[in-house]
C-alpha cells in the first residue's frame, strides 16, 4: 500500500535527494512521523525538529536543506512550498484508503424521470432529485440530499448527506458541499407597507464556480432578480450566511460564522476571520483581510488587514472601560476645556 | 402570458394613466426593463432614469408623475407606495410560471395514520409526519421534512425541503419555513449541581402566527414550561437563533445571524440588523431598531435606533486604539490629575 | 398518574416534612402551581411567594424552611439544591407522559447489513446507517438521520430528526443531538499556493463523551489528523461551531451562536455566553466564564469572568463615541502634550 518517492516526484514535482524506490506508507507531522512515514518542514523555525525526525523522508524547502541534511539521514524532496506539497501528498495517501461511493442510484432515492444523472454519479439513500436537474460525471449526492428542478451539479462535485440545493442553482466541478448546507433559499427581500412586510419574489439563482467548498450548515441565498455568484476556488467554512445578490471573488476564503449581507461585492484573494460580518451593498477590494469578529460597515478599496472588535478584559476592568467609552464625548469636552485653560495660563503675561 | 394593466389596477389598486388593455409580460427594475415590462420608481432621486425607461408602463408615486410624464410616454399606475405595488405585481408575475407542488402525498413519505393531511396539501418525498399532526389546506411539506406529533401546519404554509418541525408546535397561515429550519427543539435549560448540569425538561411549545417567514437553518427553541411565541407577520432571515420562552412582536424583522437568548420579550415593528445579539430576560419596546453587530445587554423602553459595535480600522490603527481602550481608566485618571493641577495653577493668587 | 412524596424522596433524597403518601401530579413554578402540584423555592428572595403558594408541596432549602413554614401549610421536601431537585423531579414527571420511540428499525430506513443496531434501539423513517456503524442499547436515531461508516452511538443516546453524524465519529452514553446538528464534517484546512487553496484531508474524528448535549444546527468538525474531543457533560446550545482539533473540557457549557476556531483547548467547568467567539490555537483554563458577544483573542490562564463588547447606545450617541474611539491616539497625544505643558507651568519658578 506504500508509495514510492519516485511516484510522488513524478506527480507533484520537486527535486529528490535519496532513493527513488523508497516506499512511504503515509504522511505525518514532524513530531508524529515514524520510520514508514514521509514528513514535511513548512516552517524554518522547526529545522531542529526536522533534523531529528524519525520519518524516512522529508519534504522541505531548498533553503532548509543544508541545515537539516547536516544530521538528517533520510531522503528529501526539495520544493518551494512544502506545505502545499504535503496537502497534495496527503490527498494521495487518503485516496488509497478512502471509501468511494459506488456509481448508481440507491433504490430509495426519488429521481425525476426528466433528471439527467450521469451513470458514473452516485445518488445515495433517500435523496430527492427533481425535474430536469443535472448530475455530472462522478458527482456524489449524499443520503437525504435534495436537488431542485433544473439545478446542476458539476463533474466530480460532492454533496455530503442532508444538503439542500434549490431549483435552477448551479455548481461547477470538484466542489464540496458539506452536510446541512442550503444553497439557493429565498433572499430576505420585502417591501414595507404601513409596517407590514410584503414578500418580493426571489427569482435569481446561485451560480457557483469550480473548486468551491461550502461548509456545514452554511446558507447561500438566491438572487432577487440577478444571481448570487461565488467564483472559482472560493472556500467557505461552516455556519456562514451569504445574502442575495452577493458576489464573492475567486479564491476568497471565509472562516466559520461569517455573515455577508445582501448585494455585497467581495474581491478575489480575500480572507475573513471567524464571525466577521459584512454589511450589504458594500464593495471590498481584492486582497483585503478582515480579522475575526470585525464588522465591516463601509466599502474597502485598499488591500490590507482590517480589524474592529472590543478588546477582551476581566469583567471588572471591562465594566470600567465600557463606562468611559459610553461617556467619551464628556471626556473629550473636558479635554478641550483643559486645553483652553492651559492656553489661557500659558498666554498669561 | 401577459397581464393587462386593467387587471393590475383591479387587483392592487392605483390610478391608471394610459391604455388599460396594454399587456405587460413581466416586471423589472428601471435599468433592466424592456418594452414588454412594467417598471417602478420607488425613489424620487431616480426620476431621470424613470423618464428614460424602456418599460412600456411605470408604477410611480403621484408626486413623481409630473416630472416623469414630461418625457416618458408609456402608461403609468399612480400609487402612494410603488415599492409595495411592485412586490405584489412581482408575486403575480411569478405565480404565472411558478411550479406549484401538486396536492397529494408522495408514496415514499411516511405519514402516521392518525395524522390529518388535507387533501389539497402536498407532502413530498421522504417526508415524515407523525401521529395526530395536522397539515392544512394547500400546505406544502417539502422533501425530507419532519413534522412531529400533534404539530399543526396552517393553511397555505410552505415547508421547503429538510425542515424539522417538532411535536406540539404550531404555525398559522401563509407561512414560509426555509430549508434546514428547526422549530421546537429543546431550550437550553439546566440546573447546576456541583458543576454538573441536570437537564430541565422543555415542555412548552413554539406558537407561530400567520404570515411568518423563517429563514434557512434558523432555529427556534420550544418553551421550558410556557411557550415561545412569534406573532403575526414576523420575518426571520437565515441562521437566526431564538431561545426558549421568547416572544417576538408582530411585524418585527430580523436579518441573518441574529441571536436572541431565552425569555426575551421583543416588541412589534422592530428591526434587527445582521448578527445583532439580544441577551435573555430583556424587554424591547415596539419600534426599536438595532444596528448590525450590536449586542443588546439591557432592556430598551424607548423607540429609536440603537448601535454598539467597535468601528473597523486598518489593523495597525486598531491595535493603537484598542491598546488605549484597554487602559482608558488610566487615561481618565491622568485627566483628573491634570484637572486638579490646572485648578491649582488657576487658583494660585 | 400522580407520584407520592415518599417516592420522590426515595429517588432523589431530601428530608420530607409532611405526609409521605401525598400524591402530586406535576411540578410547576411558584406562581403557576395549583393544589395538585409540587413547586420549588430556588431563590430565598421569593420566600413570600412560596409562603403563599397554592402548591400542595414545596421543595426548598433548609435555610428557607422556618420562614416559609410560618404560613405555608403544605408538605415540604428540604434539600440543599432545590433547583437541581426540581430538574430531576421534572424529568420524572415528564417520563410519565413522554412518547418513547419503540425499539426497532423503521421499514423505510436504510441500514447496512454490517451495521450493528442493538435490538432495543429505535431507528426512524428515512434514516441511513452505513457500514459497521454501531447503535447502542436504547439509542434513538430520528427520522432522516445519517450515521456514517464505523460511527458509534452510545447507549441511551438520542439523535433527533435530521442529524448528520459522520463516519468514524463516536458519542458516549445518554447524549442528546438536536435536529440539524452535524458532527464530523471536514475541518477548514488548506495549504495556499500562489493564492489558490489546496485541501488538506481531514482524517481525524470527533470523540464525544457521556452526557453531552449538542444543540440544533450546531456543527463540530472532525480533526485534521488528531481528533476533536468533547469531554463528559459538555452542553452546547444551538448554532454553535466547533473547529477541528478543539478539545472542550468536561462540564463546560456554551450558549447559542458561539464559535470556536480550530485547535482551541478549553478547560472544564467553563461557560460561554451567546455569540462569544474563541480564536484558534488558544488555551482557556478551567472555570473561565466568557460574557456574551465577547471575542477571545488570547489564551486565558486565570479563572474568572471576561468580557469584551462595545456598549450599546442610541445611534446618535454611538456615532459620537465611535468617532472618538477611531481617533483615540490623537486624544492620547493631546493629553501628553497637556501633561508637558502643565509640567512646564508647574515647574516654572
Amino acid at each position: 500500500m506504500g508509495i514510492r518517492l519516485a511516484e510522488l516526484v513524478e506527480r507533484f514535482g520537486g527535486q529528490l535527494v535519496g532513493d527513488p524506490n523508497l516506499e512511504v506508507e503515509g504522511i505525518a507531522p514532524l513530531a508524529d512521523a515514524g520510520p514508514s512515514h514521509i514528513s514535511f518542514l513548512s516552517n524554518s523555525k522547526l529545522r531542529a525538529l526536522a533534523a531529528q525526525s524519525q520519518a524516512c523522508a522529508l519534504i522541505l524547502n531548498p533553503n532548509d536543506e543544508a541545515a537539516v541534511a547536516a544530521t538528517y539521514e533520510g531522503a528529501r524532496i526539495l520544493t518551494k512550498n512544502p506545505y502545499a506539497y504535503f496537502a497534495r501528498a496527503a490527498q494521495l495517501f487518503e485516496s488509497l484508503t478512502a471509501v468511494v461511493p459506488a456509481p448508481g442510484v440507491h433504490p430509495s432515492a426519488v429521481v425525476a424521470s426528466s433528471a439527467k444523472v450521469d451513470p458514473s454519479a452516485h445518488v445515495g439513500p433517500h435523496a430527492t432529485i427533481e425535474d430536469e436537474a443535472e448530475i455530472g460525471p462522478g458527482a456524489v449526492i449524499g443520503a437525504g440530499c435534495f436537488v431542485g428542478r433544473r439545478a446542476a451539479i458539476g463533474e466530480g462535485t460532492r454533496l455530503f448527506p442532508n444538503v439542500t440545493f434549490h431549483a435552477h442553482c448551479r455548481i461547477g466541478k470538484r466542489g464540496i458541499l458539506h452536510s446541512g448546507a442550503v444553497i439557493g433559499t429565498d433572499g430576505f427581500g420585502f417591501a414595507n407597507e404601513g409596517g407590514v412586510y410584503i414578500k418580493i419574489p426571489q427569482t435569481g439563482r446561485v451560480l457557483i464556480g469550480d473548486d468551491v467548498d461550502i461548509g456545514a450548515n452554511t446558507t447561500i441565498d438566491r438572487g432577487a432578480l440577478a444571481d448570487t455568484v461565488l467564483e472559482d476556488g472560493v472556500k467557505l467554512d461552516n455556519q456562514i450566511q451569504i445574502g442575495h445578490n452577493c458576489r464573492i471573488g475567486a479564491h476568497t476564503a471565509m472562516a466559520g460564522c461569517v455573515g455577508v449581507a445582501g448585494s455585497a461585492v467581495i474581491g478575489k484573494y480575500c480572507t475573513f476571520g471567524g464571525a466577521a460580518m459584512i454589511l450589504g451593498h458594500l464593495t471590498i477590494a481584492d486582497h483585503v483581510h478582515i480579522s475575526s469578529g470585525s464588522l465591516v460597515s463601509r466599502s474597502i478599496s485598499e488591500p490590507g488587514q482590517y480589524t474592529g472588535f472590543y478588546p477582551l478584559a476581566k469583567n471588572a476592568e471591562w465594566e470600567k472601560t465600557a463606562a468611559i467609552v459610553r461617556n467619551l464625548d464628556t471626556m473629550r469636552a473636558k479635554m478641550r476645556a483643559l486645553e483652553k485653560q492651559i492656553k489661557a495660563l500659558t498666554d498669561k503675561p
